[in-house]
């Protein structure tokens, strides 16, 4: 298993919802609710990340793109997707991401609503 | 790996448990104590899914069943859960989940028995 | 896939630790710090289950003998194990489940050190 | 499937970060905030283990390197990880561990920035 092989190519993360409220009117950055991607690419290639997103009621959003450096991790915040659309705040969702080279991800919420606040996380679901 | 064969079949969730109290005397919808079964159906066939539940002591109860259309997620609560039976409170329970076609299922928890929430999320045992 | 091939039988978790501590004197049983391995066995014949615990600087203790019936779950408290030997408090261990059918376990861990009570939930390593 | 082929040679955690902040200014060992790989070596050999670190925009660091004896279970907190450097606080890393026999690892995050604290858990990536 060399670096260039770790992890896959395609990743399901089945839970997702950004709470518009965090206990605080302003938030740091980092106790600002947020759900996240984290993502490792441990390769020599860079990875090319499309991610789209699944809803109750209507027709997926996407693809955001992301690239991920050779050697390099990205705690990419969905918070913080804008193109080609904002992800609704206090909305469920499902996200699929796809990439153009092995990588792994990781999906961690931090849940600020109420003090202090709660975290969660659970290796996505790989193919 | 299209997305029609996105996921599988059979998924297990072995906790589960909805505790009957929550911190609040009337919790929102969003803050009440819950359980649930985040499925994504990334394909483009209907998914018809039916849920056996597993208690400690009597025979299993189900199936529920629930459709989640193509290219959609449903974050089903156990809470709502009525037919043929609610999910009974305090009570320990695993559940096994079978669908027609592929999906993808995580296990979350908010637990508000004692303000702040707490909460948990882990991605369930695929076959 | 039916109901008697659901699973695997062998599990390892590989995190462990009980808190001698909880917030209150005297906690309800449903609220006491505790560490459980969530089993599920969907099939039709008993699973005959064998815990072994793991530590730091000493050998093995085990196996720790359990029976989880068929079509039933069994939510087991690490610190309901007595025999050979109860679960050391205060101490990181792991533990590596065996069983004559296949099961499906998920850990979680209450921990109430501090009120409110903090809660984490992962599937188990299985083999 | 003996114990010496119980888990596998390489595993993921895409998820870190230490915070530099605990809610008490002189918090115990226990209560600090921590990263946890959890890793057991079920088999009859030595498990010599080396462990790199993904940041976001710098290149990797590592390997650090541990032992894990044989039928052992080491909680390795990477805050006391410190050659060939100590691991940033208040930083995203991902880490890559591969080791010379199997094992399982899981990771766990105890996150006391503010009291009380909140734990998170999942099983890593194994190839």
């Amino acid at each position: 298993m060399t670096d260039n092989e770790l992890g896959r190519r395609t990743w399901v993360i089945a839970e997702g919802y950004i709470p518009s409220k965090s206990a605080s009117e302003q938030p740091s950055q980092e106790m600002l609710s947020h759900e996240t991607a984290c993502i490792v690419n441990a390769g020599d290639e860079p990875a090319d990340v499309e991610i789209t997103l699944y809803f109750k009621d209507r027709e997926p959003v996407g693809p955001y793109r992301v690239r991920v450096e050779p050697r390099r991790t990205n705690h990419l915040r969905f918070n913080d997707l804008e193109d080609p659309a904002p992800v609704p705040r206090d909305t469920d969702y499902a996200s699929v991401i796809r990439s153009s080279a092995p990588i792994v991800v990781q999906h961690t919420r931090l849940d600020s609503r109420q003090p202090p606040h709660a975290v969660l996380s659970t290796i996505a679901w790989a193919e």
